[in-house]
Formats: C-alpha cells, sequence, structure tokens
C-alpha cells in the first residue's frame, strides 16, 4: 500500500524540534511492507492540511498523521481529519473515563479545554494512548485510509506498536518479516562481496547491506502469503548468511554492540572499568546507558592530563616521555595500573588523538591505542578511524573498545 | 518570501537517515525573514520530483532542495530542476579544474560518472563546494527560486552559509536580524511573566519565549530596512531583557553552556575534576567535547560502584551505610576526595538515581546530589528532575553541574 507520513506542527516548520516520528515510522512501515512515497509537514492550519491531504492521496491510499492531537485550539488534525473523510465527530464515554483517570494519575485539574480529547470521529478505530491524554485512530473512507497518532515521540510510539501496528498489519496485502543483521570488523563493501551471490540470486528473502556509524548491516526480508512462511524463509537465509560472516556478527535482532555486550557481562557476572583519556567518558557513559549494568560496571577512570594517568594509574613517567601519552605502551601500563586499583575482571584503557587539533605526521587524528586486560593477560590494539571530525573519531574509537571486549568474552 | 524545503533521497523515506537538513534550514530561514510554509521528502524520482515542484510553486515563492546532487544515476536533483526551469545544462571549465584538484587532494582517481558534476545550468548562480565534489547552484525563473543544496549536512551548512545566505539576504525584502538569549535556572513561564509587558507591547523587535531541554530562551528579533537598524532595535531590547533577567542569562549568542563554562575555565586558567556516579561520564564526556579543552580538564572518576568511591575518593563506608550512597554527605565527600587525589582548582561530584529502577519514596529516580569544592570550601546542591527516562535525568543533572560551576566562577 502506498503511504505518506504527514507531521502537523508549526514547531516543526520553524526548525524547533527534529522529526524524529517520521524516521520511526518509516522504518516501521517499510518493514510491514508499505511503501512510504512521501514525508510532508505543514503547520496548524485546516486549509493546508485539507490541500495537502488531497495531495497525498492522489498517489497514496494511507496517510498516517503525527501531531495535533491535543487539547488546545491549535490542536486541530482530529478536527480536519474527520471532516474530510466526512464523518462526524461524537462524545465517546469510554474515553471520558480514561481521561479522568489519567488526571487523577497525573494529580492535576482537568480543564474545559480537556474535555475536546473524549470526542472521536463515530466510524474511527479508537487507539488509546497509556502514556498521555490524546487518543488516536484510524479512519477508512472510500477505500483511503488515515490513521492518526499524537505527536510526541513515546506516546507516538507505543500507540503505533499497541494498536496502528496490528491494525495495519491486517492491511497489509502479504506479510513481511525482515531482520536486521548487526556485524562490526568488516567493511561494506566486503561484506557485499561476500555475498554477492546470495543478493543477487535471490528475489525473496531479499538481502541488502549498508553501512551505519562504523558498522555494517545486513537486512533480510521475506514477503510471503503468511508470517510463518516469512519467518521460515528469513531464519534459512541467515543461515546461509551465518555461515559466511558470522564470526563478525553480533547481533542477529538490531541489537546495539554495548547492548549485546553488557547483557554478556551480567550474564557471565564479569565486573569492568575502563580507564579513557581521548573518549573522555564515552565509554562509561554508553555503558552506564544500560539500566541495571551497575552491577557489573565498576568505574572509568577518565585521566585525561598526563599527570592523572601517572597518578591514578600508576603510568610512568618515562613511558610518557619516551613513547608518549598515545603509544602502545600507554595504553598497556594504563589498563594494567586499572586492574591494579579496581582489582575488575576486565580493565580496557584508550589513549588517542580525537582532534581537531593535535595531530602529527607519525600520530594523526583519529589514531588511538586500545589496551584490554583480562585473565592476567593484556592485548593491545591500534586504531586508525578516518578522521571526519572530533565526535566522530570519539564515537568510532569507544565502539573499537566495546567490540574488542565483546570478542573476547563471546 | 514563501518558502518550502524540499529533501530528495529514498533513504530518508526508508527511516535510514534523520533529515537534520530540514531543521537547519528551517531555523536559518526563519531568522532571516522566511516564511517555512512547507517540509517535504520525496525518492530518487524525476516525475514525482517534477509534481512536488508543481504543488509546492503553488504556495511558495522559492523552494530549497537538498540532495541528490552525487555523481551516480540516481542523483537527478540537478538535472530535473534544471529541466522544471526551463533552462540547459552546460559544460563548467572552472568547476572542472575544482573538480580535479578535489581529486587529487583525496588522492582518488576521478571516474566517467564524475563529470558529470562539472555541468550547471546555464543561468545558474554557481556555489562551490569546500568540502565535497557536488557544486550547489542557485537558479530563478518567472519570479520563482530553487536553491539546490547537497545532501551531507557538514557540505550543506558550509554551502549554506558561504553561498545561500548572502544569496537570500539581497532577496529578502528586509533585514532580519536575531539573537538567541539562552538562561538557567528559570522556567519558562516565569520567563514569560517577568518580560510579559515587553512580549506583548511590541511589534518591532519581537520577543518569544521557548523552553528546550531544561533551558529557557528568549528570541529578540527584528525586521528593518537596513540591518544597522535592526541591530540596533535588537541590542536596546536586549538591554531591558538583561535588567529584567540578567542573573538567569549565561549566553546572548546561542552557546551552549558548556561552551560557555569551558571558555571562562581556560581565560582564568582554572583546572576542572569530576567525580561522577549517575552521569556516568557525561559529564565528562560533555566537557570534553569542547576542542583544547585538555589544557584545563584533568580527569573525572566515574565511580559507579560503592567499592570506587570509598577506593578512588576514599567516601568513607560509614557514610555510605548511614546517609546512602545518593546523599548530600557522598556528594561532599566525594568532591574532598577528589580535591586531595587531584588537586584540580574546581572539583565537583555527583551522585544520584538515574533510573528506570533504583527509586525510593525518599529517594526517587531523578533525585541526585551534586558537591562543589572550590576555594577551600564545599557547596551542595540538591536536584530533582521531573522523571522522563533515565537519557533525560542523567542530561538535566549533568547540566545543573556545569550551571554551579558557570555560576560558581562567571
Amino acid at each position: 500500500m502506498k503511504t505518506a507520513i504527514l507531521s502537523v506542527g508549526t514547531e516543526i516548520l520553524m526548525g524547533q524540534i527534529v522529526n524524529t516520528n517520521a524516521v520511526y515510522l518509516s522504518q516501521e512501515l517499510n518493514a510491514l511492507g508499505f511503501d512510504v512515497m512521501y514525508h510532508h509537514t505543514v503547520g496548524d492550519n485546516t486549509a493546508r492540511l485539507k490541500e495537502t491531504m488531497d495531495l497525498l492521496f492522489h498517489d497514496c491510499d494511507l496517510i498516517i498523521t503525527t501531531g495535533g492531537l491535543g487539547p488546545t485550539q491549535d490542536d486541530l488534525t482530529k478536527e480536519t481529519v474527520c471532516s474530510y473523510m466526512e464523518d462526524e465527530l461524537i462524545f465517546d464515554e469510554v474515553q471520558m473515563k480514561e481521561l479522568e483517570e489519567a488526571f487523577k494519575r497525573y494529580r492535576s485539574p482537568m480543564t474545559e479545554n480537556n474535555i475536546k480529547q473524549a470526542y472521536l470521529p463515530s466510524r474511527a478505530v479508537k487507539f488509546s494512548n497509556p502514556h498521555g491524554t490524546a487518543p488516536g485512530f484510524a479512519l477508512e473512507n472510500k477505500g483511503k485510509y488515515i490513521i492518526c497518532l499524537p505527536g510526541p515521540p513515546r506516546e507516538m510510539k507505543e500507540m503505533f506498536n499497541l494498536h496502528a501496528r496490528p491494525y495495519l498489519e491486517e492491511k497489509a496485502d502479504a506479510k513481511i518479516v525482515y531482520k536486521l543483521i548487526r556485524t562490526m570488523g568488516i567493511g561494506e563493501s566486503q561484506l557485499e562481496t561476500q555475498l554477492l551471490d546470495l543478493i543477487d540470486g535471490q528475489t525473496d528473502p531479499t538481502l541488502a547491506t549498508y553501512a551505519k556509524e562504523g558498522e555494517s548491516y545486513v537486512r533480510v526480508a521475506s514477503k510471503r502469503e503468511t508470517k510463518e512462511e516469512a519467518t521460515a524463509a528469513v531464519e534459512d537465509m541467515i543461515k546461509k548468511v551465518r555461515d559466511r560472516i558470522g564470526e563478525f556478527i553480533y547481533s542477529e535482532d538490531n541489537e546495539d554492540l554495548w547492548t549485546v555486550t553488557g547483557r554478556l557481562l551480567l550474564e557471565k557476572g564479569l565486573t569492568l572499568s575502563a580507564a579513557e583519556s581521548c573518549t573522555g567518558g564515552l565509554f562509561a557513559k554508553t555503558m552506564t546507558d544500560i539500566p541495571g549494568i551497575s552491577e557489573v560496571f565498576d568505574r572509568s577512570l577518565v585521566t585525561y592530563s598526563n599527570k592523572a594517568k601517572m597518578e591514578e594509574l600508576g603510568v610512568k613517567a618515562e613511558t610518557l616521555e619516551k613513547y608518549g601519552a598515545v603509544s602502545e605502551e600507554t595504553a598497556r601500563e594504563m589498563a594494567e595500573g586499572l586492574e591494579r586499583v579496581s582489582g575488575s575482571d576486565i580493565c580496557i584503557s584508550v589513549t588517542g588523538v580525537a582532534g581537531p587539533g593535535g595531530g602529527t605526521d607519525e600520530k594523526p587524528v583519529g589514531l588511538s591505542y586500545i589496551g584490554l586486560r583480562y585473565k592476567g593477560e593484556t592485548k593491545c590494539k591500534e586504531v586508525r578511524t578516518r578522521d571526519v571530525g572530533r565526535a566522530f573519531n570519539r564515537n568510532r574509537t569507544m565502539l573499537n573498545m566495546i567490540n574488542m571486549i565483546y570478542r573476547e568474552i563471546k
């Protein structure tokens, strides 16, 4: 089904918020087998909203809107869509009860304008909102469909998954199943080469590779009459992919490398500490993004200055002088010093040139050394990133640290 | 001038990238006095691109496109726009030279399809691209304007600032000058109350307040015949704003709090160390996002476990037991212990409940304590954030840490 995503909100046109809803919905809709033809954003304006729906329905059979379902005067998506689809708003008792309960839960008084949110188009399939007061809905008219979802991403996602997804699965002509395989340590072009005959020779399941932030992905998708058939076809293809590039795969379920690594650490009960220089706390920040990681994550010593490296980790002044702060020798002493102070099972260290300044011919921006102390042994790795800015370099270096841990313990 | 932003690229419709270009251009265009009426995204498809331009020009006089200027077959923005605007592509010698030099610089061979990038519409105002090979351009036909910019954000922004901005300033009916004042420690509604008479009583300069990620902004804008007049009017208004809420302002130039604070530290030559628990390295990561900060930033000890707090910072076991890890007493001992080990001029500490788990009635998710050791004195602050998730809580806590430092040293 040809689909358009229509975001409603003047704040998007003012550049005050990033439209992440369109990204999320595009991913999910494509995965469900819907062809996303357009993204469109209009302000809070009835006339322009109607014009836009006219245009989009010229090509598409389904429009998904986000935003404009709130209680205030400039929230007019529901009213506009309802009249456009030749329906009328009616008072919904059940919705009113839900609203009253929500306000009780929030301990805030329900104002007059909130009652607006108890009205829904008479033919609408109602989508309740567990995280907010605005209900969403699906509405059909003469073979054209509109689904209205709220603007706040948290509410939108939850409502999509609870209500819109099952509704759309029903409407889809066929069942699509797809898996996103994530790899690390192999470039996209090399990946493609390894899988070329599978990519070229197949119409279903289809294989596609793409690169994103230092990783290469393989997307395996199948479109069949039943979900079971599609799942089996995908699993079958994944087996073939695994045979070719298994060693580079860390997730067959589109999980982040740190999520997978964190789970492994928790399962194995291995404690972790870090000593960071160029990443400046990014490694610790990323690992501690994982709720519950405190059971195994002990500490990170962000030793940015040479003084801190010596005082906190016992890196020798001679080492810093002879080999420099950015060197395998320093990374090694950082990891070994960290083990002495923390006693953690896994001690990882990093030192490098994040840029933009500080690079030399011998030690360019993007160069870093990682040290890994585990089971009485120290391994060191040199990493060189294609320098496209400080944030990129730091991020890439951090991913390499996590990958080194993952490889070691998996 | 009524304006539409048209993003070209199937990868956006697939949800593979976030359309940050539309955000950036919306901010800049609104600031220049252009009314952004629509965002629209289409795939790499000539027919749909033409249809979309038809629709957008129905309402608008200016379309700014991003993407589709590359060397491959599916890059067709330039060709489509050129024919739509009734012009023809001609070979540009100067552009060809620039291309050859760029490839020499990249040390990569120039392939046949790159020559495509040396062609430009005959009437185009050419915009050169310092960060890539695709030139952009502006093209006019019968009072309608199209500006084509490349897709990669870094190239797009640089080209916008170097070429599109001056081009657009010429076209703007009047000159707009605006400043974004950033404050911390005052809510948006309180801010609005303090400035209400200025907001309501003025048609030019205009004042608007808005809230974003824990900060409140004031936008002062003036639209006059000359830039000088507009600047004077804005400066005049800023003086009034400063009189009312000066104590909460940390930037009158839309700078981040950490940028302002980092510059102050460098100017004053004050060294900084941190001891982080709940923020898990986010404070260090943020401060070390600032290039050159290594001159003053010494270290951050991310003491996630109690063991680490005791070993690294000398926090007493009794303190942890009696008051808990999340307490003013622990924050104080962390900051004081940090001063002993680092000797930094400013030692800041934080301990809190980032969530989603770990909260109690007494110590709910979102509660944290910050300790600041400076000039032989320790100050502590309790922070409670409205709990809307781990990332939000950590970010808000981190901002409070930086704000505390900023207040202390400014």
